[in-house]
């Protein structure tokens, strides 16, 4: 088949790749539209030794399964194939089953390629009002909707998105439609734009308030946003961080002590609510699809995607 | 009065330390007992920029005070002396307060002096059957118990105090006595005797089980006390860090948001049921003292203190 394949750093597009055969137990799903997420940029930069077809966003069909009603059906996907017998996913927490193999990560083929497959209990039916453009997001818009999982943010909390990207957009869509009012910090006037179309706040990084968030989201993906997401809480406040990068970031640990800050890690979130909302149409984010490549382009398509100013790509397989 | 004395990072006792002056709203305090924190050893190292009398860790005589009541009563206090009409303050964090100064700490100074000064809203008063060697440990004992007011830790949680040092004893000694069972991980005999003597676990460092701790309590002022928290937390489990240092420690954040660990910075706690668990008896410190010092010798009781297997040094003024 052909698949964009990522092998010690360099990206490229083949069209020999094999066909992923499906153990018991899963699906093959033929692809019909994939996103480029920054996880998939840094890859390429070394964040993580993967070899293989990158990219864990996707909708698609299943062509095969068991299962013989979810044959036909067009799906997304939860991107953690867990074992579901250890400790850690009996105590349900699946998504970080030390056996797991992540789609187009660690472990499994991703999405950038004309087939997957994936377990069927990862598969989640799309609803046919939702248009695949639509869909394609449910992966990061369940990782936005951790931070609401985890971190309990009171109505009227300060709370400010650092990063204007994909998944500070994100992020603050899915705070100010769970009633909060997110004030996002970024560097991009066009990406500001669209949030403040939807009546959300923005403000340039050096304008952020001092030591007055309650709860600061750090998306931005680079040392600098976790700095300023430190400059911007309040003691006893919780910083979210939500960026997987490359290389490391410095962090006077003994603040964070001294201002009682808590820090939380935060990554892959709920698809059955991520779904629901964007089948339910208040969640907005054709908005942010800037360009499409085809399969065969996908070199552009990661280097459109890491340019500044540039939000969701899109793949065609 | 005779005090000792930190400047450029030298210790010295003088002589010649005029007596502080009380403010309204402020008692003298003559000190009858101080104790050495790890703190105090930070600040010789140059952890902050302090100059003046250090020392926080205290029980004493109210000498003068506006409010005659005080006055003959034997108190410990709270550390933190905050302006009580700031927004922080207003919203119950007066030990954030931006404008607070810390006694032998930040702005005020500390307890290895025959006396000191704190406002009366400051301070406890002492039970008579609370004998000043146990009273001491009060402002340490609050610390420790911040952690429980910090994080809710289930009865059943697997708890890891890392390091078995003077916080690491009573982080670990509070928490059994709420009914959790610590295991603490240590590189001195003697100190983990102590512990396994009040029938708490404990464990050498390379035998701790990586991943498996829910919550993990850094109490070792050092990065390889980090290191090692970090190796045993569980993913989605809890670090809570209690130690202040000079100097920085490496962590990888990438691996906190892919485990989506959180982290706790936890300083200050709350005196009232410090000093009620050691009025109480149930809460073992006699075991701790090492030794003592009169306020001339305060350079070898800051020796005594930093050095390997030693607990609590107490200075009598």
């Amino acid at each position: 088949m052909r698949a964009l394949w990522l092998e010690d750093r360099v990206l490229g597009a083949r069209g020999d790749v094999p066909r992923p055969a499906s153990p018991p137990g899963e699906a093959l799903v033929r692809v019909t539209l994939a996103g480029v997420c920054n996880t998939d940029l840094e890859l390429v930069k070394g964040y993580y030794p993967f070899t293989g077809v990158p990219g864990h966003e996707f909708v698609g069909e299943v062509v095969s399964a068991e299962a013989a009603e979810w044959v036909g059906r067009r799906v997304v996907g939860e991107i953690n194939a867990s074992c579901g017998a250890c400790a850690t996913c009996r105590a349900g927490r699946r998504t970080h089953c030390p056996a797991r193999t992540v789609l187009g990560i660690k472990g499994r083929h991703g999405s950038m390629a004309e087939f997957l497959t994936l377990p069927i209990e990862n598969l989640h039916a799309v609803p046919d009002a939702v248009p695949d453009e639509v869909a394609v997001f449910t992966e990061p818009v369940a990782a936005a909707l951790e931070v609401q999982r985890q971190v309990a943010i009171d109505a009227g909390a300060r709370v400010v998105v650092v990063g204007d990207g994909k998944l500070g957009q994100l992020v603050a869509r899915t705070l100010a439609l769970a009633g909060r009012r997110p004030t996002v910090v970024g560097r991009h006037p066009r990406k500001l734009a669209l949030l403040q179309r939807l009546g959300i706040a923005t403000v340039a990084g050096g304008d952020v308030p001092p030591c007055e968030a309650d709860v600061v989201v750090e998306c931005t993906g680079n040392p600098d946003g976790l700095a300023l997401a430190r400059a911007a809480v309040r003691p006893r406040g919780t910083i979210v961080l939500k960026s997987t990068y490359h290389g490391g970031a410095p962090l006077n640990l003994s603040g964070i002590v001294v201002d009682e800050v808590t820090l939380v890690g935060s990554r892959c979130g709920p698809f059955a609510p991520a779904l629901a909302l964007l089948a339910g149409g208040a969640l907005e984010v054709a908005d942010m699809v800037d360009q499409r490549f085809a399969l065969h382009d996908g070199f552009a398509a990661f280097a459109a995607a890491g340019a500044p100013g540039v939000l969701k790509v899109l793949i065609t397989p």
